[in-house]
């Protein structure tokens, strides 16, 4: 497969949003957001989804260009309505507003109402991250996407629900950014495609038996997968249960947001952000760094277990390969490429391969 | 085993509290948060614990009747002195403070120094949510129990860091109270008392092998455990190790608190708790408990899967026991009634059996 470069897939991604009516900078931001995911090896939340973002805008579901306005709250904490425009507008402003706001005040959380796809969720921690900040997001998704069983049961109530935390380091940041289901349902179509079984202990068929058929979860038709995902955590379940539930509280609920009916189109993600100032708690950010990176190297220094080098720090994995395909460039199988052309030829753009 | 009354273990947790030096208050605070744990059938955290603590009160390790201060932050988030009162005590004081602080700037977060056992985690969540709040809480443990090895590796690196939280409904609030480790260790010592096998996946043998054997995990001499437990999630562990180290950095790390030194006494848990007011985001606590118990009742409203009989949310089967206990008494081993009966007899207190 060719690499392609960083740098033209970003051009490309700005080109298209900008073709579907978004402001230039709000065509970089989304861009730049894909593109890093892509780099990082998140290729799930990457610039295949170019693809989407467009066809949305070409449907309506997108408002490229609308504002995000603070409609609730007081205080450090508020909620947001993105406007539908695209989810990472919307997660960015949602962003700058708990850093500024914790700056001041300690710690602040904001939610959103009408937010679409928020892409690479550890990207908003990250972020807080970046500017010396401790950051958790969470986000849950509309009732289409309810594959996900409660522990005990066999009918999907919830989402993948992914959480992400941040903290700054003196070097990468410790990013853990993580499903609360046992895999995404992206995983599955993957390896439905490829041929592939899944692992034991991640899905059920239509009739709520456990198994690793792919096409078990699908069914038969061309509806709504007929089958589940379980919670994380195996014989534990109960556990990733209850971290599910608590996105669903934090990303949605307390917004004052019902759940939703399935398709309904008021949002795709319901998101929210936590921030915490470090240098409000113990008066330094650099005493957090310092504290963060002791902890890491104290960490890091377990010896491996049989079958591992090292012990790798949460999101380690993903810098190291944001900086080899920075060198190498972005690989992007002939299926996305066909894709992601076609919805380009449909905004009259012109793809670089 | 013979039921003993709840009223009777309360009375005499305050007993063998007060003849340690505890004003009335403080006895009555930390019996009744030991005999709720044991009426939710959490044993482990129950009133088995009158035995460490009055032993940590008759060496100095507790401090009974230390004020908790408030020694650094700003804004809506805190670090408290607990000053090595009974955990509880100063759990308490932070529960109260984020509690007020919320209810005035819509969030708040407090963090400890100087922290004794806070008992069971879920209790001070439970009592925002008590109060109309979500909650959510964190406890790390200082370096000695240092059991639970990073994703990857095969030496101890963190505490069995637990995390609870906790949102209110129009019924029993919802409460996950969960480890970030596949077990705790009081639950290793339990099986080994016993002559059981632990199930697989939980604990690595001193020389790193997988093992179900207890007696691997401790060794064969009286020092620390020679093995070690793997972090939640099984081949997905590495999101439990993540989650592990939230606990570690909200529970310490962002108090300034560098990383303790096996038995230095500087604390047992760092305890952090943070708190939503979602009156504060949508104008009224009634709407979010609404909306809460909503999304209880879909989810409840699963069909079951094979092997159970009904879905429950996270709290649910501790709430029932809570019920059952209060109306029949909480059993007690005789290996525990000695042991308590031991410790009241060094403070001259008669227990009730």
């Amino acid at each position: 497969m060719n690499l392609l470069p960083a740098q033209d897939l970003r051009d490309l991604g700005v080109e298209l949003f900008q073709a579907c009516g978004a402001p230039a900078a709000e065509a970089a931001l989304v861009a730049d957001h894909l593109v890093e995911a892509s780099l990082m090896g998140i290729d799930s939340h990457g610039v295949v989804r170019y693809v989407m973002y467009v066809e949305h805008c070409l449907d309506g579901t997108i408002q490229p260009g609308a504002a995000a306005r603070v409609v609730d709250g007081r205080g450090q904490v508020a909620v947001v309505d993105c406007g539908m425009n695209f989810g990472q507008v919307g997660a960015q402003h949602m962003t700058d507003l708990v850093r500024e706001d914790a700056r001041a005040g300690g710690i602040a959380f904001a939610v959103s109402l009408r937010c679409h796809h928020v892409g690479r969720l550890g990207a908003w921690p990250q972020k807080l991250a970046e500017a010396g900040l401790f950051g958790l997001s969470v986000a849950n998704s509309h009732r289409h996407g309810h594959f996900v069983v409660p522990w005990g049961g066999r009918e999907g109530r919830l989402a993948t629900n992914p959480l992400a935390w941040a903290a700054p380091t003196g070097g990468d940041p410790l990013l853990l950014d993580m499903s609360t289901s046992m895999v995404p349902e992206g995983r599955i179509r993957t390896a439905l495609h490829a041929g592939e079984r899944l692992p034991e202990g991640r899905i059920l068929s239509g009739d709520g038996r456990p198994t690793v058929d792919p096409a078990d979860f699908y069914g038969p038709g061309e509806g709504p997968p007929a089958g589940a995902i379980l919670p994380f955590g195996g014989d534990l379940g109960y556990r990733g249960f209850g971290l599910g539930l608590l996105v669903e509280v934090l990303g949605a609920t307390i917004a004052g947001e019902p759940l939703a009916e399935p398709d309904d189109g008021r949002y795709i993600n319901g998101f929210g952000i936590l921030a915490i100032d470090p240098a409000a708690l113990s008066g330094s950010g650099d005493r957090f760094r310092e504290l963060t990176g002791e902890l890491r190297d104290y960490v890091r220094g377990s010896a491996p277990a049989p079958g591992f080098d090292e012990v790798l720090m949460p999101g380690e994995c993903e810098f190291r390969t944001l900086r080899e395909r920075r060198r190498e460039g972005i690989p992007l199988p002939g299926e996305s490429r066909r894709l992601i052309a076609e919805v380009a030829e449909q905004v009259g753009v012109r793809v670089p391969w």
